[in-house]
């Protein structure tokens, strides 16, 4: 999905919500088996219980690693379940040299062919460079994340500015608004309208609404531009509504909700 | 295996060669079909040559997951076969939020078995403790790596030393010299006396001998502490040292001649 299609796509749903799948097999329903086939069921309805309110969502590879091989076949199947009308992330937080970054791209973008990947900026240019060589596929770089522990190094001060200034502006210079967003958390509310005045055009992948505690109204309004330029993601909050049989409807309703708060804003 | 184990390990073989199966199914020998199965089947000949002489297999994680799951699948086979009599570590480059970080130790540690992982330190502590929680197991967290691209953040002055040293001091207070070390690249040899310095007990795995260029003599004068304190990773050396039916015999003996230069220096 290019940004043209990510744009439109948002203004006909009047929905910047991106719906997190972080599927625990320990927090399934009991009518779900705690395997790879039950995180498989359960994504399918969560998916189906939010796709008209959600335009992406986002899996984070971590739960499905832990399931081993049978996990990552879940993901591919997951990926195949939502289809091409969704923008899909895989929330991998990848990076390395230059020939192995290659490889996690081909992972991502070619076998599994999702629409973007996180990456981690630590190793900089020749980790990152290699994602952005794949036509209409997007690199979420790790900006300012939404954890406790992005005090300890992305705060630091270096020549005068946070650390993740110098990662904005650096890696800026290697993709382009059309195939590089960044992550930049709910929780860095303080932070957004200078986030928003380094990288003008940039989409932010935003994680940190719902269990982390960060305030929708409040990044909406600091973090939107002329092309909406954000996507907000929620897992927990939504995958996890009620763990009960009415799960999906549970999920449903939570996801009506941020996808209703958000038109207003648009 | 412990840190007693690794030492004794060590000691035994007069080695501190890492093996690194960054195993690219384009590169294959021809009587190899480009698959999967053909991986695992290049993999196992390699092992068989390298096991005498080598102390720890490094299995670069893209190479398998650009397969999908049937590359994962094979990531556990190569594990299984490699044994418990060497050091196995996952060079994964993981690290997310606490939970999520949480889900990455267990696909490595619990479900696949590894001894130990690579870990990016940019998200701070609750990205890196859950690692560190798992009895006997280790978290390779990277310091100043053997790329390039090094030098766009690693060596940024932050309040007046490079990022790469504010990741050392900080990260070693969360851990200790058992279950933690870094990875710092073979290239970076000027800084390795300072490295050294900064961290006197933990073990390094020092990637970049061989293809990047590193110095292999010149990186065990200076990093070499009283119990080792280091691993050498060789991947492309080894594992294309030949193209043709010779491979295993050629990679052997690439191994060799390192193991026989480091027994010089131990």
């Amino acid at each position: 999905m290019n940004r043209t299609q990510l744009i439109q796509t948002i203004r006909q749903k009047r929905s910047y919500l991106c719906v997190g799948l972080d599927t625990d097999p320990q927090l399934l329903p009991v009518s779900f088996a705690r395997t790879a086939e039950g995180v498989l069921q359960f994504n399918k309805a969560i998916i189906d219980a939010t796709r008209s309110t959600c335009v992406a969502y986002k899996i984070n590879t971590a739960f499905y690693e832990s399931l081993g091989a049978h996990g990552w076949t879940v993901m591919e199947k997951t990926v195949g379940y939502i289809g091409d009308e969704h923008f899909i992330i895989a929330d991998a937080k990848r990076g390395d040299i230059g020939n192995t970054s290659y490889q996690y791209a081909t992972a991502f973008f070619s076998q599994m062919n999702v629409d973007a990947i996180t990456v981690s900026p630590y190793m900089g240019e020749d980790s990152i460079k290699p994602f952005l060589t794949f036509p209409d596929k997007w690199t979420i770089v790790l900006g300012l994340t939404s954890n406790s522990g992005a005090g300890d190094f992305e705060l630091l001060n270096c020549d005068g500015a946070p650390l993740y200034e110098h990662v904005l502006r650096k890696v800026s210079s290697w993709g382009n608004p059309s195939n590089l967003m960044f992550v930049v958390g709910a929780t860095q509310a303080d932070s957004f309208t200078r986030i928003r005045s380094i990288c003008p055009d940039h989409f932010f992948l935003v994680p940190g609404v719902g269990a982390q505690g960060g305030s929708l109204g409040e990044i909406s309004q600091k973090a939107m531009n002329k092309d909406v330029g954000f996507l907000v993601n929620a897992s927990r909050a939504i995958l996890y509504a009620s763990s009960e049989a009415d799960f999906a409807e549970a999920a449903a309703k939570v996801a009506e909700k941020y996808q209703a708060e958000m038109s207003t804003y648009l």
